[in-house]
């Protein structure tokens, strides 16, 4: 029985889940906040039980030694020694990593190096990284990239219609998010199914505050929406997604703002929020269109048709689908989303029921049982996957 | 028998066709070319028979009294009086016109104010509307637009998801252009169907220099690729069409580009250029993939699965469709463009045929008959609208 932690490092947080393996079993989580700010704010949740404690963690190297201080103190673990590897979610992989890696000093600076991809991620991660080397450095670390599912997309998905030269010289590509979620919930799917996932042709749509679309042909991503940076494909929280690239100039001119201004407003003030006015959560937005909120009502139109359109043209990739997933957040828990999603598909083999939609947060089928393509609620879970990587990748 | 002129003045350029109407018969076409450059030229085709001249041209007024002059001095018509109205193809409307209009004073001014959406296109069209008012100040003229067929969208298909006030203040929202053309080709298809186009759900694919796709339920155009400029949607010759907005900050920093000089790129130096790094123009680029050159393969299915993933879109976006459409340079010639964009479309009812595929420019059919949707060639004639247009608005 090998306990393994998942760790979700940000600039100024660290995100954690103490598994047992190989049954997936959570035995503790949590996250530490404000890191390097007054007032850090510690929670840990273990056994339906939550502890908060507030005070100042200056860095994520003091945060992570004050995780395994709470993990023996708390009797959650006898001995740091019962901790057999660390798998650490890594934001960009670049093309340089395919698949989940164990770390080295090779690797550490790889992923340096892809800073200039994913500037606000990468080098977070990395902190998480380093704070444990130095905490366990007998302890294997896995890498586990949001990236690394969609290297498998073909070029002619990945690929800009842009100068040929900008891809080769400075990245410029698809590279896609969300791999870990989308990996995990097809599947997930075709485990529910009892089908060989080479079977099977999976549309996989991750909605949360960020949400992506990906076509999964026989387990392998083969398009998403998300781009070069998670900022394209669909409306998001505060995210625009896709745009005239024209409107980058034509805004600047119009409010004096410089690229990365109006490139901030794309991705902080745009979305839902923008749409709305109301707020970025869709929560917030569904309750306002049910009190007759206009502009409520019309982003909740905006974001269910950009995703309604993506279902579309991905199944036209795939030349057919067979299963539909709807993940985080909102994929789980919208009832109003997905009914609008899934309004008027029938043409392409999409049957389901308003009663079996009302769920919320678990694994169940939509669809009527004579629909030709099925269509799944499944919660995420990319912990478990990181998890489940660095039982796969660790050295014996 | 009324003589109706239809122009498509561009900055240095003057298209003309000379219809007799209503029987929409082309009595004599040309262009006007390097129009305020040395050595302009004019050339006039008229009953099969082709005239160049090649002369100094200062400007669009001298452009339009040479056209005149020709007419009269060639035969074509005895006298000035005979022309009963002009009509002229404006790129766009903005949110004012839905519909071509009678072009008054107030009208000359309203598209001059519309010159910040369009500063290259509405100026240049602005000049052949005033040449005119000069040289046939009796003669009623009548501008139609590109944008007006798409006035029909509703706002959860023309909003982007940026804060709201940019629509309001800096009309900020999608457009979309080729409107004549989808506007013909859709009214074509049901008359050629026999149905009334109330009950169609037509897949329009303008595929030429410029491309653009459009969905269009019950003869109204309900969403298309084309966005706040003709920049958006699909590759293009030598336009990039949809991108990551991320990647404008990104270009700039990297190559030292202004916004500007990157939307130079994204307009010039992209698309099936910039992917093939052969040619902007389909027929080289087919030529040089036949004889194995890989990017120009690269660029053949890059342009390709974009248009078949807008199929699949708009399809779903009109939970079904009866009809595709192709036209304009590519939709109407390229075998291979088609070929590639309806495979593996069965599974939404699309049968077609190799065999009919191999037209080239005439209507045809090129589904099976037992197609549920109807695939067809239609050659698109923006020119024919325009007259229509003239004949149906001008004053009597």
């Amino acid at each position: 029985m090998a306990k393994i932690i998942a760790i979700n490092a940000g600039s100024s947080s660290l995100k954690f889940q103490l598994f047992e393996m190989p049954e997936e079993h959570v035995i503790a989580k949590g996250i530490i906040e404000r890191i390097g700010l007054n007032d850090s704010i510690f929670t840990l949740t273990v056994n339906g039980e939550k502890y908060t404690d507030t005070l100042d963690i200056p860095n994520h190297a003091a945060a992570v030694n004050m995780l395994l201080d709470k993990l023996t103190s708390k009797d959650i673990i006898k001995s740091l020694n019962e901790i057999e590897g660390v798998g650490h979610r890594v934001v960009h992989g670049g093309e340089l990593f395919r698949d989940s890696v164990v770390v080295t000093e090779k690797v550490v600076k790889q992923i340096e190096g892809l800073s200039d991809l994913a500037p606000l991620h990468n080098p977070a991660n990395l902190t998480g990284i380093i704070a444990f080397q130095k905490a366990l450095p007998e302890v294997p670390e896995v890498a586990v990239f949001d990236t690394a599912f969609h290297q498998t997309m073909p070029e002619n998905s990945f690929l800009y219609s842009l100068p040929y030269e900008y891809y080769k010289k400075y990245g410029i590509r698809k590279y896609g998010f969300h791999g870990t979620s989308h990996k995990y919930v097809s599947q997930r799917a075709a485990e529910i199914l009892g089908r060989p996932i080479e079977q099977l042709r999976i549309l996989s749509c991750h909605l949360g505050n960020g949400a992506s679309i990906a076509a999964i042909e026989g387990g392998k991503s083969i398009d998403t929406s998300m781009g070069f940076t998670p900022l394209a494909g669909v409306t998001m929280g505060t995210r625009s997604g896709n745009l005239d690239p024209a409107l980058i100039p034509f805004i600047m001119e119009k409010t004096g703002k410089t690229a990365e201004e109006v490139l901030e407003v794309l991705n902080k003030e745009s979305g839902l929020l923008g749409v709305s006015g109301v707020s970025s959560d869709l929560r917030d937005i569904t309750i306002a269109a049910e009190q007759g909120d206009e502009r409520a009502i019309l982003a909740l139109e905006v974001f269910a048709s950009r995703i309604h359109k993506y279902i579309g043209s991905y199944a036209a990739r795939m030349s057919g689908m067979d299963v539909i997933i709807f993940t985080a957040g909102i994929g789980e828990n919208s009832e109003a989303v997905r009914a609008r999603v899934l309004r008027g598909l029938e043409f392409m083999g999409v049957y389901w029921n308003t009663d079996l939609n009302k769920v919320r947060g678990e694994e169940t089928f939509l669809n009527y049982p004579h629909s030709p393509v099925k269509v799944m609620v499944i919660p995420t879970n990319e912990e478990v996957m990181i998890a489940r990587d660095v039982i796969r990748l660790k050295p014996l």
